[in-house]
């Protein structure tokens, strides 16, 4: 008989051959066949394993172990099934996966659950096809709007109406939302290094980070570089520069676990023998406490103007994402420590700095995630990693989880 | 009868005419047909001015008036007929427009000169549209070679050399340099603003400033911007804006004329929510003193080196372009400050920040520059402008000059 470790590198292996690439890597975009073929897929693995499966209007599938004594609440664990371009092979489906196999571990060692035991695959979570994020977890929700998709192509010309109903769904057509989700808990990579450099196998969640994201441009005056005196520059690539570096030793100061990145720019003419007119930037800044990300922030946006006019520049401020943190439920929280605990987990409690399904489910009904540690935090690539030790830790103290959630009264 | 000034600005809007863009600007590309209208056009004006007009085989077009008594001394002035696409109405031409003015002023009212007076309408300077820069007045000095320009193409795939043979024109066969050209006059607008905030209409020319130029490459690891903490981050935009404030602050320091420009930039991957892996950046720096220019980028090589290494990052330092000073005759210069002082003329003495088709001379007989200012600084641009009277004053500085230099012993 196959171990745990073998069943959860088998499952990852035969997942990653729907839309693997030449890199190692998984390329799985909403709707399309390799995501068709992986839906169908586990929709039938599910079955081999006695749940039952179905897709909800939109794409999402579930697999479900009745409850004996609690028909009317149910335990809830997955993750997203779709990657990003050129993605990894964990990302994602490694939720999916380890639900799969956590719950059907539970069921054949200790048989019918108290509550409903339910493994969900997303249907989407990273907008790489189209550009619209949580389409699964916000169906499920009823938050997805058919107006903020319906006029959406990829970059191939197809739109997101084709793609959907090429796929056989369409969009949802009930009012009604589940009132049987009694919890749900998500496992998921942690794609940083925290938990490599403590060298711990797990993560429990407190909070997801709140985002703040602006685009900014700063216009000066494009001039001559070689007959243009340094002191009648309006040089829009030395404010950006000062705003960079202010910024970023800012949040060092700070300290962690604010994060601030300046991950895009143009520059206009951009031309190598003419002074720069214009940059156009973006930032991009996390907090878990949304009190310090809002006063972080401010401060900035301050001190950006400042840095703008004592240059001689203009500056105009896109705040294009101010999302709260979000916290994960108290109650499951510690539920999570004590079913690592009691099996000699070690773990730590963090936040998430990316965003995942748990942050649409928290609103509606008790959310937790687990991480497990990435090697060098790389993740959105075909390098992405963990050791199957951590791999297989993830799934043990899911099932410990899911345990006292569903077994226990 | 025209005034002078009315005289120029005929003149100038004539040649206008050949390539001009709706936004008011020029756009003349070498052997391109509006090129090949402008120097008909302004052969048969030569002609008209009663000068023996002629084409040399590349298409540089010299309008030529005997001298009396010393008919191998050629005393020579002009610019460059073409421009930057979208430039505007003064680069180049006015060089070309004042010469001709002036020489036909100085004959109309004191008859043959002594030595011959030559007014050349240089075929290329600009490099837009193939990529090489001085076609003209290396052609002139033997400088420019086949090999490189016969493999290169303009933007809509016609090669150099089909573009050449269209017009009328080839390769230089000839391998005789002209040993009658005893000194070369270029009249310019400044392109930059330091006469227009001194307040004076003429500037003379000491130096062509030295210019060095950089492509740097900084790596470090593209990673995600929410779960990265900033102790962990090897942030390539960081390491580049260090570079940019600590240069641009310590060529402030060392002060004018030196000149810093990071005027391209592109970042890898150039996305909202990564950490970028990598910056490649330009760097342009100029000053008319050779030694200095040299002290200062290798102190701005150690320095770069050093944030680099501070901040995880690696650089590369490709320096692609490391032209010296180029000092105009001091002879030649007394003669304009003699010829401007005589006339009432006020002007300064000053460095060129850009490169003229005077540093190619420079090298052969001796050179001098008048500037004129400009409007703003403004230039390759249709808004390039200066004031009439200015364009006037510069016409009437080039008059006295070649005066000086072409009637008396």
């Amino acid at each position: 008989m196959q171990s745990l470790a073998e069943k959860i590198q088998a499952t990852l292996d035969w997942l990653s051959s729907f839309g693997a690439d030449e890199a190692g890597g998984v390329s799985r975009f909403l709707y399309d066949k390799n995501w068709q073929a992986a839906q169908q897929g586990l929709k039938q693995k599910f079955e081999e394993a006695g749940m039952t499966a179905s897709f909800d209007e939109v794409g999402n599938l579930f697999g479900r172990i009745e409850g004996s004594k609690y028909p009317q609440e149910t335990i809830m664990s997955g993750s997203h099934v779709d990657t990003v371009n050129q993605g990894g092979t964990l990302d994602g489906q490694y939720g999916v996966a380890a639900a799969y196999l956590a719950i059907s571990f539970l069921v054949e060692t200790y048989g019918q659950p108290l509550r409903n035991l339910e493994v969900v695959s997303m249907a989407e979570e990273e907008g790489s096809r189209f550009p619209y994020v949580f389409w699964g977890s916000k169906n499920i929700w009823g938050l997805a709007e058919r107006k903020d998709v319906e006029h959406t192509h990829d970059l191939n010309g197809v739109s997101f109406v084709e793609a959907m109903h090429q796929a056989g769904f369409d969009f949802r057509k009930s009012q009604t939302i589940r009132k049987d989700i009694k919890a749900f808990l998500e496992i998921h990579i942690e794609q940083g290094q925290i938990l490599e450099q403590q060298q711990l196998p797990i993560g429990i969640i407190k909070n997801i980070v709140g985002q703040t994201c602006y685009t900014i441009t700063l216009k000066g005056q494009a001039n001559h570089a070689g007959t243009t005196p340094m002191a009648y520059r309006k040089d829009a690539v030395y404010g950006y520069a000062k705003i960079v570096t202010h910024g970023i030793e800012k949040a060092r100061e700070v300290g962690a676990p604010l994060v601030l990145t300046f991950g895009q720019a143009e520059v206009t003419p951009n031309t190598v023998n003419v002074v720069p007119g214009q940059v156009t930037f973006s930032i991009d800044c996390r907090h878990p406490d949304g009190q310090v990300l809002k006063n972080f922030r401010e401060e900035l946006e301050k001190d950006m103007r400042q840095i703008a006019e004592e240059n001689g520049l203009t500056i105009e401020l896109d705040l294009f994402m101010d999302e709260p943190p979000v916290p994960m439920d108290r109650e499951m929280v510690r539920v999570l420590e004590k079913a690592c605990s009691e099996k000699g987990i070690a773990y730590q409690l963090m936040d998430s700095g990316g965003g995942h399904d748990s942050q649409i489910f928290a609103a509606f009904v008790p959310t937790a995630m687990l991480f497990v540690p990435s090697i060098d935090g790389i993740s959105h690539n075909p390098a992405e990693a963990t050791k199957l030790e951590d791999l297989t830790t993830g799934v043990e103290a899911l099932i410990s989880s899911l345990y006292k959630l569903a077994y226990q009264e």
